[in-house]
């Protein structure tokens, strides 16, 4: 391809909002270009790159048998309404009327579609296991869409939807996807950091997200220094820094009340009282949305309403509050605590609802004596025999709290934020962070969605079952990005070879006379044993030339000059790399064959 | 592939709501299923399809020079704002509002999108032409959906679009494009009738449209039996059945008033005069709104506001009332009516406004003292030297009326509908009549878009200029669908071999034993030679797999069975062909890419 003949508006200049690599150089090699906020469009260079990453991405699918299938970006609402997500999706949905007034939704994410295609297709057990995927638009509306196509309103995703008989088959099928997933990343250049994430909240039994590091990801990794594990923070886990005693300690005094007038923080309270947080029970009073968790054991005078179970859905409690205790030096992971409920939603109850609950103003809570709800605990206090807490009214703390003495939580989970010098639960080495972005995920769904859409078959013994789901997602665009946040220089972009827009940019010193005549020549010898060439036949000045080159990142440069040219040479630089050398031009198709397709192999390999 | 392993539901039931062959068959071969109203989604083997006539029409875009880029499909309300499209387009445009309440459309198509990134970087006249498609996602909320894929809601479509600095050059590469869709129509084997369209609604100087025939097509075209001459009966002309006198008849008396008392039809005033239609002038009062024709001169004592020329488009009339004369036989034309104008849009007037501005109830308008409006009259008007027409009151007319004498038009254009039976404009031939389904248009849109959204660059001598646009598109889902409506017999598809999902079928009578064998061993081979095979390894009765493939319509069907195998033979059918023949299993491989490839070969040639 001559450069005349495509369309590639380099920029010298950098777009004001651009503040990560990617998008600004994406923007600057002419790959992209800004339709409104959010709204990227591909431009011919940018494309190319694309279009590369969705086949690997293709290839890979079908290697593991799933199936390519395209249903429509415009879905009918009434599916969302079906699975209950009309209502939970939020505003990130984008809703429309068509003209008769019926409910559309530009697909986010697919589960709806293909659940409801497969439930009109499926009778038999023989059917299963069934894996389909598509790639295609999504259109998710960001509240604050940013750093170019790494975070977009509308993108394209690589989806997955298995549906199986057993949790073996789904495990099967999920094994065989985070093993492609694995070859995707590798073969487009990328490293990428496979982590433990949270998967309670939707339902679901197993997670993995495959996250690339980036200083504006919008994920907290846990790693360990010492093994591999490595973990989402809404997931992650630790050692326990703590003993819990085998027997209550007997020498502990009975509880007392301690005035603390004035008194706000837990940082004042342990000044106020020398003792330190670790030492504390922080009690939080928490507000929880769709609880499926069975309650009626759960104590607490105030009772909350039981939705009964419907076509849409299991019985759940709409509203349900909770207090949460937890040692004074740890805070409380939402999202942990969230599936420990199997609630849809965990958030922190309004002040109003605090004092009505605890019957004292917020900063009193404590364990000790409540009544009115559920008490759950992080494990860690379990280990506490002597600790202070709140005392469920203004200015009043207990001292000598004894766990399992002085009160008995209804639930002891692990929900507790781990953080960097935590330690690793599998090893005990020492844990640190990492930001990250997420570049794909694989989930066991269970029966979120094929339970309450009807989704049904008949096993061998005639009876009939709810199947169970797996999904998988990849981000295109992001994929794309992640590319050049990894490879790139001050320069511009450094693709890896099967990724790269064009494998080859011929740049001719001037487009003219014998230099013109070689440039051809070698592009006609260079296309025909299949290498991708991009021409540079501008009438710019070399220096313009070069710095396009090095901007676009095309993996291979030759340089053909009258003098070089006069030896029968042309000069070879591979991107990236500080020194070019001299190839007799003869020899050149054979050389930079070799090149390319060795570095295609073993990025493929 | 095994059948085993993908996912193609055939089924022996016709859908309740599928009455075109393409529908049915597509259905039933498990190539779409029905996600709502007017969206499908394609299944493997539909998609199959589809990606094939989608890599045909990307390889003859590339090979014209138009260059792929990929917009979004949902795109800011404010771009269509700036054509004047959002309030012009209608129901069918689906728009949605994001969380900030701005405006968003998902795209019909996608002019305003193409514009707006071409005008945020041309600057010289060096850049241009530049030709741009994408072959993408669009949405129109259709009011009645139906026949499948062939009217959807969401459907696929190649649209390029052509920037220029003049005529010439929009010329060439309309040209190359006619070349292309007809070559791309070739190589998918559709038969297809590129008719002369209609142009002026939309303010372009040209356009082609290629049409498949078919019953319930939604164009009517008008065809010469003795030339090659083509058009839709929108732009459709035809050779005068008249002569126009060279002077006026001295001989015809003056105006004389007829009463024609409870006379309401054409039909029976013929009967009362004892004439004929072909005597008569038919008067009709249209509105025209956005008209862009200069009424300065036009006369009429009734003067149309005139809305200034903005930023948003050149000057109009927001609403003008003409007079529309045409012999009595004949239809007056309305998208001719409106090219004649530059109109958006002409209707019919109301009753009220009929008889406000003729001063008549309805049936009583005619030309012949006519002071309100202007008269524009159809070519057949000008050879009625002694005709009867509307007195402009109640139960009167004027007989004796000749054109020239009594009247003169403002403006006299060709304005009829021709049919069939009419004479072909360019040899004189018979027109005859065929119902036809627009696959593509090719169409010079001029400054319809670039004027308004203000596009500009730099011409050789420095000025600002406003480049000239083509727009050119294909539906992708209407071509799959067309190519079945044309390639299909009772019992199935029968594909052309450039756009079969399977270019073979193994057919195995009983997987099992010698049988399997040499099924997966002829697989392996055919597969070898980079043939699409696919293996009905199903434990299905014979009679059932002959029939899903023959509804399949796979081109070349190999069956394998014991009888035949024991000679080392299979059994290869043509699928279409009534004979199948018997071929020495270790030539088959040979056998089958000779026929395949020759296949290929031929289409595409």
């Amino acid at each position: 391809m001559k450069f005349s003949q495509t369309f590639i508006p380099t920029l010298r200049e950098v777009p004001a909002d651009a503040v990560i690599a990617s998008h600004r150089l994406m923007f600057r090699a002419g790959m992209i270009r800004k339709l409104a906020n959010g709204l990227f469009a591909y431009l011919p260079l940018g494309l190319r790159s694309f279009r590369k990453v969705e086949q690997i991405i293709r290839q890979e699918m079908n290697a593991i048998g799933a199936l390519e299938i395209k249903p429509t970006v415009v879905v009918p609402g009434e599916l969302w309404k079906e699975s209950g997500r009309w209502d939970a999706y939020g505003d990130a949905l984008l809703r429309a009327k068509n003209r008769l007034g019926g409910d559309l939704v530009v697909s986010p994410t697919a589960e709806e579609a293909f659940t409801s295609l497969v439930r009109d297709e499926l009778s038999s057990y023989r059917q299963l296991p069934l894996t389909l995927y598509q790639i295609n638009t999504k259109y998710r509306d960001e509240i604050r869409p940013r750093y170019g196509v790494m975070r977009g309103r509308e993108f394209v995703m690589k989806d997955a939807y298995s549906f199986h008989t057993d949790d073996e088959s789904l495990d099967t099928v999920y094994q065989n996807m985070g093993r492609a997933y694995r070859r995707i990343f590798k073969r487009c250049g990328l490293t990428v950091i496979p982590v433990q994430a949270d998967s309670g909240a939707m339902g679901g039994s197993g997670s993995e997200e495959f996250m690339v590091e980036s200083e504006i990801g919008d994920n907290t990794l846990l790693l360990c220094r010492d093994c591999d594990y490595a973990a989402n923070v809404e997931k992650a886990a630790c050692k326990p820094d703590y003993e819990v005693p085998l027997s209550p300690d007997s020498g502990v005094p009975a509880v007392e009340k301690i005035a603390t007038p004035a008194v706000k923080t837990i940082e004042e309270l342990c000044a106020f009282l020398k003792t330190d947080a670790k030492k504390f029970i922080k009690t939080l009073i928490y507000r929880a949305v769709n609880v499926e968790l069975d309650l009626s054991g759960a104590g607490g005078t105030v009772k909350p309403e039981l939705r009964p179970p419907s076509a849409s859905g299991p019985a759940v409690y709409p509203e349900a509050f909770f207090a949460v205790a937890i040692r004074g030096d740890l805070e409380v992971n939402e999202v942990k605590l969230a599936a420990a409920l199997k609630a849809a939603e965990v958030v922190l109850a309004s002040d109003a609802d605090v004092e009505g609950l605890t019957g004292a103003p917020v900063g009193f809570a404590g364990p000790v004596g409540l009544t009115t709800i559920p008490v759950i605990a992080d494990e860690s206090v379990a280990a506490l025999t002597d600790a202070v807490t709140g005392a469920l009214a203004r200015d009043l703390h207990y001292g000598h709290v004894s766990y399992g003495r002085d009160f008995t939580p209804w639930l002891v989970r692990d929900l507790r934020t781990a953080r960097a010098g935590d330690r690793c639960p599998r090893c005990g080495g020492e844990l640190y962070e990492k930001k990250g972005n997420e570049m794909g995920h694989i989930f066991k769904l269970g029966r979120k969605y094929a339970a309450p859409m009807g989704v049904h078959y008949l096993d061998e013994a005639g009876e009939t079952r709810v199947p169970t789901m797996g999904c998988y997602g990849i981000g295109l665009d992001r994929a794309v990005a992640s590319v050049i946040e990894e490879h790139h220089d001050d320069e511009g972009i450094i693709w890896p070879m099967t990724v790269a827009p064009y494998q080859v940019i011929i740049l001719p010193i001037k487009y003219d006379g014998a230099v013109k005549a070689a440039a051809d020549g070698l592009t006609a010898s260079l296309e025909s044993v299949g290498i991708e060439i991009l021409l540079d036949d501008r009438a710019e000045r070399p220096g313009v030339k070069f710095n396009d080159a090095d901007l676009m990142g095309i993996p291979y440069r030759v340089v053909i000059g009258d003098k070089n040219l006069a030896q029968a040479k042309v000069e070879v630089k591979r991107r990236g790399q500080a020194e070019s050398r001299l190839v007799d031009a003869a020899r050149l198709p054979e050389e930079l064959a070799a090149l390319v397709y060795g570095e295609l192999g073993e990025l493929n390999r």
